[in-house]
C-alpha cells in the first residue's frame, strides 16, 4: 500500500496543505492538541476544512515518520526547532521534508535577547537548516507563493513554488501537491525562497499599518515597490540569490500578503495603526503574526551586517517603540533621496 | 513675474497634475472644450477638484507655449501626436516638456491597421520621441508612478518618477511638483519609464478579469508577477533596461493600477468579465482605458519581434476574440511549466 504523506501542524496553513495534499495521496496529520486530532478523526470541520476520509490525525510524531517518506512540517519559526528535534530520532536518509515555515530560527540564544546581547557567531537560521542541522535527511525543500489559505480552502486558483536543492524532492512535492486549481513550480533557490517567505511577513504589517491609516493603494504600491529593495538587499548580504526575489515565491507571496485584508501579518498592522497595542492583538488571535518575530530577528541582521534598510527599520520602531505612525510615514517620504532602483 | 506652468489635457489625470503643481507655481491648463474652459475660469469644481485661483483655463495653445517654459501633456495616447502637432510651431529648444501618458504612438499606420497589415519600418514610438519628433526641443521626460488620480485628490500621499535623460528636465519637474505628500524621484531611464507605465495597463485589464471572475488575492499577486516577467521581457526586446521595471515607475504602478478597483484598465478588465461587451464598456466612460489600445500595439510588438508572452497574448484573445475566459485561466494554469524565474 502507498505510504501517507504527513504533515507536521494543523494550523491553517498545515490544515490547507493536508487538504490539498489529500487530493492526490492520504494524509497523516499531526497535532498535539487531542481534542484537536478527535475532532478531524471524527470527519468535524477543523480551521473551516472538513477534511476527506484519507485524512486521519495523529498525536505520535513517531508514528507519523514511520508511516511516511514525505513530510511536511508546517509549525510556526519559534517553536520549529523544538518539534524537528523531537521527530529528529525517526528521521532517516530516504525521508524528503518539505516545510512551509515563513520565519526563521536563532541558534543558542532567546528572541527577548536580540536587542541586548551580542553574539559573535552566526546564529540566524532557515527552517531547512534547521532540519538538516538535527535530523539524518539532506532532502529539504520549502513551499512558498501566494497562497492565503482562506482562498485555497475556498478552491480559488494559485500556484506555488517548491524550492530544493534537490529535483526529487521537488518532483515528490509536485506529485503531493499538484491539482488543476494548485499548481506547482519548482525552483532550485532554497534559501532565497525562505528568505522571501520570512522577511515578505515585515512588510506586510507594514502595508496593514498603511491601510489602518487609510493612505490608500498608491502608497501600498509604493511600500511594496521599496520593501521588495529592501528584501532583496538583505537577503543578498545573507547570501541569496537576487532575481529569484522577483519570483512567484518571492514577489508574488509578497503581493498577496501586502495587500490581502485576510493575511494575519496585514491585519497585525492594521490592528496596530488603529491603536491597539502588541499585547491586546496577541490575546485576540489563536495564530501568531510570524512577521512580528522576524522583524526583531531582521533588526538584529541590519546591526550585526551593518545594513540600511529604512522602511524596515521604521516599522520596527513603531512595533516596539511606540514610534508615532505618522511621523514615521512623514520621516518616510522626505527620506528617499536615494536614486529610484539600485537593488539588483 | 515668474511663468505659469502648462498642462495640456483636462481630463482626469490632467486635472490631478494642474492641481498638484498649484501648490508650487500658477497653471495654465488647456483644454479644447470651452465649456470645461469657462468652469474652470469660473472656479467650479472640475474632475472632483475645484481649482486654487492660480490655476487658468485657455483654449490656446499658442498662448499656452508662449506663456510656459515647462509644460505637461497629459493626453490620451491616440490623440497625442495630433495635439503635439499642434503646438510644436510654437514650442522652441528653450522648452522643457514632462508628459505623463501612459500609451504608446504608432506612425503611418491606423491602430485598426496593425492586425491586418505589415510593416517593414519600426513603426512604434513612445509619447518622448513623438515629441522630439514633432518639437524642436530635445529637453523631453516622463512622470510615472502609484499615481491614482482619485487618491491623490483626497490629498493621500504617494510619490512618482520624472525620467529624463537631462537633469534640468527632472530638476525643473521636481520643483513644479514636488510637496509633503507628493515626493519626486529621478530616473535616466526614460524608454523604460514609458514602456512600463503603457504595459502595465494590460496586466491591470488581466487584474480586472480576475476580479471580475472572484479568483482572489492569490491569482492576482500570480498575475502581477508572471505579468512583470512578460513587461520586462518585451520592454528589453524594445531596448529598455530591465532593472527599472523594478523601480516606483515599473513595479510601483503596476501594483497600484493593477490592485485598485478605482483604476479605469482595472474597471475594463472587471467589467469585460462580468459579460459587458468593449462597445458598452465604451459607451459609459468618459475617458479610455488607454490599454486596450496598448494591447493590439503590443500584440503587434509580440508578432514582429517574434516574442512570446503568454499573458499578454491571453488577454489580447478574451478582450478581442472573445476568447472563455474560464478557457484561458485553465490554460494560464496549466502553461507555466517554464522555470519560475528567468527574467532578467
Amino acid at each position: 500500500m502507498e505510504k501517507p504523506v504527513g504533515v507536521i501542524g494543523a494550523g491553517s496553513f498545515g490544515s490547507t496543505i493536508a487538504s490539498l495534499i489529500s487530493e492526490n495521496k492520504s494524509v497523516l496529520i499531526y497535532s498535539r492538541n487531542q481534542f484537536e486530532i478527535d475532532n478531524i478523526n471524527q470527519g468535524k470541520e477543523h480551521k473551516g476544512i472538513t477534511f476527506a476520509k484519507n485524512v486521519t490525525a495523529t498525536g505520535d510524531l513517531k508514528y507519523l515518520a514511520e508511516s511516511c517518506n514525505l513530510i511536511f512540517p508546517v509549525i510556526p519559526a519559534g517553536a520549529f526547532r523544538k518539534v524537528i528535534k523531537q521527530i529528529a530520532p525517526y528521521i532517516t536518509p530516504l525521508h524528503i521534508i518539505i516545510h512551509a515555515t515563513k520565519g526563521l530560527d536563532i541558534v543558542e540564544a532567546d528572541i527577548e535577547d536580540l536587542g541586548n546581547k551580542t553574539f559573535d557567531k552566526d546564529i540566524i537560521r532557515t527552517m531547512s537548516q534547521v532540519i538538516t542541522e538535527e535530523c539524518s535527511t539532506l532532502r529539504v525543500g520549502c513551499i512558498s507563493g501566494p497562497n492565503l489559505s482562506k482562498e485555497i480552502n475556498l478552491s480559488y486558483p494559485t500556484a506555488a513554488v517548491i524550492a530544493s536543492e534537490f529535483q526529487e524532492v521537488i518532483d515528490q512535492g509536485q506529485i503531493a501537491l499538484s491539482s488543476s486549481r494548485f499548481f506547482v513550480f519548482g525552483s532550485h533557490q532554497l534559501l532565497t525562497a525562505e528568505l522571501a517567505g520570512a522577511f515578505k511577513n515585515i512588510i506586510a504589517i507594514g502595508s496593514g499599518i498603511i491601510g489602518g491609516k487609510h493612505l490608500g493603494k498608491n502608497m501600498q504600491a509604493l511600500l511594496i515597490t521599496r520593501g521588495l529593495r529592501e528584501i532583496i538587499h538583505i537577503g543578498i548580504a545573507l547570501g541569496a540569490e537576487g532575481k529569484a526575489f522577483l519570483g512567484t515565491a518571492g514577489l508574488g507571496d509578497l503581493i498577496a500578503t501586502a495587500t490581502s485584508e485576510t493575511s494575519r501579518n496585514y491585519n497585525f498592522g492594521r490592528r496596530l495603526a488603529e491603536g491597539d497595542t502588541i499585547e491586546q492583538i496577541r490575546a485576540s488571535e489563536d495564530e501568531v503574526a510570524e512577521g512580528v518575530r522576524t522583524l526583531k530577528i531582521v533588526k538584529y541582521i541590519l546591526t550585526k551586517y551593518n545594513l540600511h534598510a529604512p522602511i524596515c527599520e521604521l516599522i520596527y520602531e513603531i512595533v516596539f517603540k511606540d514610534l508615532n505612525i505618522d511621523k514615521a510615514i512623514s520621516h518616510l517620504m522626505r527620506y528617499p533621496n536615494a536614486p529610484d532602483v539600485d537593488f539588483l
